[in-house]
């Protein structure tokens, strides 16, 4: 049995009791709150649950075998530090840190500590995403050429982060999965129109080895929802489009072809358009955050990587950080340096662990 | 009665011709092609139609007032040229010129001539394209923060222009339009995947004064077919679908205001969405060709400037171009120097015809 | 302050015990449910409440105001009456009772008792058919000519009553609120082909006067699920789609005129078609059950006649009963035998009550 | 070399005269029309074309093989029985007659005559319609259980013929090619409501053998036009829209089976929804006319049976016409006679043909 502390009981920190609660093997031992008010809703629902204003004594808790950060972005540093650091394995909300090199920070504390780090970038654990990822794993869309993706609406506004930092960390994150590679380079254009310094529609573009070239579009100020991101293949193309209800991922089998008829003139080259069936494959019908937790579990149990894990949440905060600084110096590209191999046991950021995919 | 020529035969000269014909007060009496057999079914089909592979014939009969240039853009320099020096108006066909060294001459040409030109930037007499600057032009949007575009689809590739030429003509003409004005600086990312140096996918920024700033994204290579702007003000928000069957325009009377509850605190700042209600207006049913032709019909007989001017045609060009450029040096942001006011008779363009709008 | 005792703890229980704790001068103060295990997480969940086996318990409460019956329809004669006749208020879930006799009983026996008998129309509630309700009213669409509705899914099957049953009391009564009046004759087409004598399929015609109709078409066998009504009336139409996210009504200023230019020929007919603005309203955003619990509370504390009162329950069983009754001999007519006004106090059907709405 | 005479030069005539003009091995010979006003335009367009008010020229012109008749459908009887009696090959628009005994005549006629006799049910060779056959016949879906198909719009009345006749030939002509058999009985509920006499909204009920039953929606006076058929089978869904660009035939993988657990108690019966794929084909790219074309030209060179013959003419009015009788007698249930196998020849209608598909 795993017994998980849980920091934070605002928004998101009830949804991961109510997901951890229903994860076989796992329990759910203490939830931290400087608030007491927050706590007491939870401790009339789950009898079972210790209730607390001070961390430390979960920490101090050798019961306790991984504590799962669920507060506000500048609190991640402390709190991941001080968990790794009592041997407790760390789950924390994205992004990792607000700023890359906090992120490298706690990441390689992790390694250093032998201790799983987990990132919650929960799309990554949508039925969506996955389907997508194993398509372009079997080949289905041949070699990537550029993904688009748009994730726009009305508000709701954050006061202290940009729209990059709160929307984009999906995108990002999806992106870096998708491909399996790190941009080289990033820029950004946007403004802020309804708050000095909080950038409320942003213009991203990243640039991978290859000419692969993927673009963000987010946005607070929009009248009408967006959540559609395009993956443009050599052999076919997908949709995903998670307003859908039924349909959300569309493989087109869809394509252009260059013959050179003739090396010698370009008026003899040929496109041949391929626009071919549509298939909308079944997904399974699962709660992502539900998904993410049984992961989280499991790598704990089985000393595994996590898909997000440390390295993964650390190039997300990477691309935030660069499309906010490229932002700033009106679009400039920004390079950005490649993360080095942490050691010899492997580029997989996590000291014993294997991959868990 | 306007006479005109119509230079070009091949798949817009056939739609020119049809319009023309229609409008009240106009008379096709030329069309000039070099290929005869594009000759031959306009000959059957308009029997009063004088069929030439020599353009020269048409400039040089007097009874012809206007010529209409439907031929590749490497040509339009020297036809609109010589038709201007032989004293008649010119419709050219978008884009104006391929630089905008050319377009810029060819405006001048105009002008000095005291000659119509007008560039076919069909969109912009396109029902809905207006409806949307009536609604920025009586102030239902507020301020305008900016525009968000993307006119995607499978193919048609071209072999000698890149998907910037080929496509956002139509985004660019319709941006200028709205805003009325012209960028300040403009930057663009693209690649190309299927043939060397044509690229076939885009994105492009364009920033205006005031932080208004608008996105095009352009591509030949996406799956699913898209024609959409969305366009964010202060007060009000639009989104312009054009493949929207019957409400192709959507107002929305939804934004965002930040009060400011307290000067000194940020906490205190408060943020209210008003989502109300959505307006999609009844559009005329006109073809837009249709009312372009008529409007080039007017601007001749009552000596006005026409809403796509050469000096419009001009300023979509160096948006292009700059784009292009900007894109092949690998997103560098490029500064449009200001367009001087060509005369003392005002910025309009044209020598001494006033503004039909 | 109203107390309530909930009967049925099973999926529609908790959700109303929910609703009701949010109404202001409402409090539930028993839940009543044969299966222990069901009583136990809401006795944690809300720890003030009475939990019971036995129902007569609340029943012989003086403190208790009114009761909500949520359980099968079979055993709604019975607790509704056990209630009114121990002085309780009463709202049941749809329908009133599986017979138009015992619908009669039900609201009679309510009118005798003067006691507010509501019926659990929740969609008579949603913003977007009070919304719809409005407009009628109001004249914004003229004379209603016809109603036409889908509610079709995959499942979900219920083994005891058919599609009818279980779907189609929400259009009827739906219907029935916007026209303000009764059909005079029901029929229905259907089939049973999952399940013998249980239809899944069914079409059911709604005859009134003055030549109005209402066709609602529910399915639990369709592949796509649609939730769809169109209005349409002599000045203008309304489609209510509750599947789309935003723009759930959707007002079309459309019709049809025919004027006849000459009496003696037909020829001379003309028709003129106007399409003009489509208007999609803001609607409020809040939940149906709520609203419904809170009109309850309200009808209790003010004597006012609900919305759905026991009338309006017997209408809508009546419209099912004839609808599955004709399915099963044919498609045969059922003339509907107008319901005699209740007593002389009115047509309300309530004893004093006064009309709520 | 297959020469054709078209006999009206209406709305519908030029298009089949273009066509035509396409298909290989064919060429139109003759247009005839009373109006010399709609023959001008025609004869300056194809100059081979002989143009002449008297349809008896055609007729008497031993070079013409087959006639097309694009005439309203008062004047099909008289028309199609001389070009039939004159040895003509035979196309009539839809429907064949405007009653089933004048439809059953002109097919005996043509089987009498050893004619090929040809009903213009253009959605036969639409490639979705086609496409969805092609699944049927291959038994993707397994057994068919019901279709319904709204085909719904603002408009265009028409004077002379109400809503059924104007609109639902597409959908009844449809469901007999997909179903592959005809109607025991049909029912249809509907009302005129701007014009005495010309319904212009009816329900239409067909009932087949095996349960089967098809329900059509027809509506000149619906805001939001809807081109929509399900077809509902025991192992698959199709939903056919077509007003969909891309994807206008949906293949959904989903179904429902009832287990019976224990034969003795309904309680143990289970339901098993299937949720699966959903693929949408590829569709060929062709103008269904032009299809429709070619395959007369091909039936008459091939000696084969149209896949609209004389029979499934003569099908689709009986419907048309019982449905209009049952909404003129309130619904009532009109039972087909069996139509009877005309000769021994076979049940294909024509004497000496064979089965074209």
């Amino acid at each position: 049995m795993i017994h998980l502390a849980v920091i934070g009981a605002g928004y998101w920190g009830p949804n991961l009791i109510r997901n951890f609660s229903q994860v076989p093997g796992a329990r759910v031992a203490y939830v931290c709150d400087l608030d007491a008010a927050k706590l007491a809703p939870l401790a009339s629902q789950y009898p079972t649950l210790t209730t607390t204003r001070d961390y430390n004594e979960a920490l101090n808790d050798p019961k306790v075998d991984a504590v799962v950060i669920a507060t506000p972005v500048s609190t991640h540093r402390k709190l991941a530090l001080d968990a790794l650091r009592a041997g407790k394995h760390v789950l924390v909300e994205k992004p990792l840190a607000g700023t890359s090199e906090t992120a490298r920070e706690i990441a390689d504390c992790a390694r250093e500590s032998e201790r799983v780090l987990m990132v919650g970038h929960t799309f990554i654990y949508n039925p969506a995403v996955t389907k997508v990822k194993e398509m372009i794993e079997r080949g289905m869309l041949g070699e990537i050429y550029y993904i688009d993706s748009s994730r726009v609406n009305l508000g709701l506004h954050q006061f202290d982060i940009n729209v990059i930092w709160d929307l984009a960390p999906h995108d990002v994150s999806i992106i870096l999965y998708w491909l399996g590679k790190r941009p080289l380079r990033v820029s950004a254009r946007g403004n802020s129109y309804t708050q000095d310094q909080i950038e409320d529609v942003a213009f991203i573009t990243l640039e991978f080895a290859d000419k692969v070239m993927a673009h963000i579009h987010v946005s607070w100020m929009s009248p009408a929802k967006l959540r559609r991101t395009t993956v443009v293949g050599s052999k076919q193309m997908v949709v995903y489009d998670d307003l859908e209800a039924m349909e959300k991922v569309k493989l087109y089998d869809s394509g252009v072809e260059t013959l050179k008829l003739n090396q010698e003139t370009r008026a003899e080259l040929q496109r041949i358009y391929r626009v071919g069936d549509v298939l909308s494959p079944r997904l399974d019908v699962v709660e992502p955050l539900r998904v993410e937790c049984a992961h989280f579990v499991e790598c704990i149990r089985d000393g595994k990587i996590p898909r997000t894990n440390g390295e993964a949440g650390v190039a997300v905060v990477q691309v935030l950080e660069a499309a906010t600084q490229s932002m700033r110096e009106g679009g400039r590209t920004i390079d950005l340096t490649p993360v080095p191999s942490p050691d010899v046991k492997g580029t997989s950021g996590e000291g014993r662990l294997r991959d868990a995919d």
